[in-house]
């Protein structure tokens, strides 16, 4: 419980309304996508950015933990008050679109501005945001940043970090620092932006977010490859590429995640399929499409695809894209608790570590659909727990995933191609990184944050 | 003057022929591109990442200070042992390419390799490595990486921080780390990459670069704008980008730069000319070449251009580049001494920029030629001193050169973007940095290297 002393000092700061602590606050900001639920002492609305400047000076004098805040939607635990404190919610009042900048092609946004909402309104000027990962119709830009979101999109325009171009952010002390310029190039004192991407809410409250717009492709066509086996398929993902085809997306389905479609969808996926790639390809002029369909063709075919689809229309586009977007729901056929990972590797890698996730998998006796962003090496693992009230189930499933992560690491891949590590993959840190890369972790949040209020303890520092 | 003790113990790691500290070697590690020279007290040649860590450990212990060194190319003094100590040589031994990846495209370097030496091997085997620093001939990548070096190429395709996909280094105590891997995403744990790309060797010494390489553009063509005056150029430059256009480059010459050139290289450019942008398109087909062409040409026209002049072929490609290639020497016409910087600002203020720029060059009375990427924002400013034993003028020049850097972050610029800070800009750090951000920095470099001994002192710290 928080000293009500506490309350009416925030209260001072951003006024009654903006300062909660029913249980109805405290519940409806307990909880991410995770499912696991640790209520705060208290929520804060800040307006503005003197507000987080002032809510952060008190807290660091008086050692309250601020847990800073966007849509809620993160995977891995990072917006969760595990050790109590106060939420700092940037959703409700910092959520502008401040500026598009045509002349420079920039957006500058608050952190709580929806991903789509933004990618909407710099389309409406000709503009392109890459990056979408599959919360964008709910995630907000500064979620997305201090994750380090990626997406769809990865494999030919890179993932958030690739668009932010400077921040505004408010230290544990109160202090406000801006971290990069509005300018292409700028190497003038430490990159202070570069290493406040994808730090998870510990080092700095995000306030203002300047991201790199592009101009937006003119053509988009859809594609969908069938392949006998996964090995095949992954073998066309990182040949197609080097061979120089360069899709906006390279997405694939195995064959447990094809069957699911077919059974819970009644999706139309040919039965022998052991393997699904699609992507759409976009460009400048419908000659570049072509060009870039005819790669894809002629090396998927090379590495033993059965079947090249070409969508017609936007109709076939959609039917083509469904079977993608409904990979998640799909494989709940496989069990009652799905352990979900996103491991990455390079991407000359993904035949290999498809082979020796399922073997995983079969030595626990556990179906392992996995689907995801091939064209970039992210591949959503999911090891799917028959019943999630068998306690040895359970714990076999969690073995399993420590096995994957030692695994995927040694394939010279990471645990987190996009979720982060927040309080749900912090176990395994040790199995990525040594003593003394931890130990710099340990002391570059401490150069930020002396007093560990901001988001302690995630990532397993 | 360093004990002999420390010399043995050197010798001890790396070998007699490893550790020089006659007066010739330390007269050949004194000095950088700045022409300010500094001796060290002795030059050491790690022959590998675990003579690196072993000197480091023992100088941390002994708090003697180390300066990591590539080639010495530098612009602002990053290299030079300013408070003595050791210099730290990379470029002996350590300067191997390791291994081209082609299935992931990535280059695997040690630092001491040659920017160059690496652009050639890639390119044999049909990729790209694209920044392409003026010091390409000579520079390291060890040290493009410590300065986030850019190039003429940046307008396109970034500068060399977009290009690092993992690290290996030494810190300060000894202990090796990585930072980051060879996949295209990864959000475990802290952006350290991040931040040691263009900390300028002050928190850990780089022994091992990833870099991220693209399929080399098959097409490339010369296009040369001719403009009355400055501003209708640098109007072309934005608002062409801001159309769609996506050179390559698109260098910047102005009206005492053309003069210059006409005077010491006999240069057949138009003597109307009062700016000239000359760059390349690329492409994967010469159809979108003809396109970026035309979408340039018409937006030099639109903004006043007199003359738009494609290169028929290889020569004519050489000629027109001539004149941007030679701008710095040409300039020494107007002055012994240049005071040379690198501004950066948002493309949509390159006009009021140059205006400002000219205006504080007149107050002093100093002709200020200006050239160099204007398609990123980044210009050289050269202010010429007639007699640079002329003191009242050096310290007007200086003065003039405070000037300038003030104006420029008011237009929300930055004092460097591509040389750095080093030595030379560090007592300007105060006009970009609040006290807040100052203090931050200060922080980070306690963190990484809490005795100070790793290039100290430098950028202001």
């Amino acid at each position: 419980m928080i000293d009500s002393k506490h309350l009416d000092a925030f209260v001072n700061i951003v006024g009654q309304e903006n300062v909660k602590s029913d249980k109805a606050h405290l519940i409806a900001y307990c909880y991410d996508a995770t499912k696991s639920r640790f209520e705060p002492d208290a929520v804060v609305f800040p307006r503005d950015e003197q507000d987080v400047s002032k809510i952060l000076k008190y807290c660091n004098e008086h050692h309250i933990i601020v847990v800073p805040r966007g849509a809620g939607s993160g995977f891995t635990g990072g917006a969760l008050p595990a050790n109590g404190g106060i939420v700092l919610s940037l959703e409700r009042h910092m959520n502008k679109l401040l500026e598009i900048d045509m002349q420079n092609m920039l957006g500058i946004v608050q952190p709580g501005l929806i991903n789509m909402d933004f990618q909407k309104a710099v389309e409406e000027v000709g503009l392109f945001y890459p990056p979408d990962p599959a919360s964008e119709q709910y995630s907000t830009l500064g979620g997305n940043v201090s994750e380090n979101a990626g997406g769809m999109r990865a494999a030919k325009y890179g993932i958030t970090k690739d668009y932010v171009v400077a921040l505004r952010a408010v230290l544990p002390n109160g202090e406000i620092i801006k971290a990069g310029k509005k300018t292409i190039k700028d190497v003038a004192g430490y990159n202070t932006a570069g290493i406040l991407i994808a730090s998870e809410g510990t080092l700095a409250v995000i306030t203002e977010i300047t991201l790199k717009l592009i101009p937006k492709p003119k053509f988009k066509q859809t594609y969908m490859g069938i392949f006998p086996n996964v090995t095949s398929a992954m073998n066309a993902v990182f040949k197609s590429l080097a061979n120089g085809a360069n899709p906006v997306a390279m997405e694939f389905l195995d064959a447990l995640v094809i069957k699911a479609l077919r059974e819970k969808f009644k999706l139309d996926l040919p039965s022998e399929a052991g393997a699904i790639l699609v992507g759409d390809v976009d460009g400048s002029s419908q000659a570049e499409i072509t060009s870039q369909l005819e790669t894809l063709k002629e090396s998927f075919a090379h590495n033993g695809s059965t079947d090249f689809i070409i969508a017609k229309d936007n109709e076939q586009a959609n039917q083509l894209w469904f079977a993608r977007r409904n990979a998640s729901p799909a494989v709940t056929i496989y069990g009652t608790k799905k352990l979900n990972e996103d491991i990455s590797v390079p991407r000359s890698r993904l035949p290999e570590a498809l082979e020796g996730i399922y073997k995983i998998g079969e030595k626990y006796g556990f179906n392992v659909p996995c689907f995801g962003h091939a064209g970039d090496g992210n591949i959503h693992v999911n090891v799917m727990v028959k019943d999630k009230n068998n306690e040895k189930e359970m714990e076999d499933g969690h073995k399993a995933i420590e096995e994957i992560f030692q695994f995927v690491v040694d394939l010279e891949g990471t645990l987190s191609g996009e979720h982060g590590i927040g309080l749900s993959k912090a176990p395994f840190m040790n199995i990525a990184f040594n003593h003394a890369e931890m130990e710099l972790f340990r002391s570059i949040k401490k150069a930020f944050d002396p007093n560990n209020i901001l988001n302690p303890f995630k990532m397993g520092l």
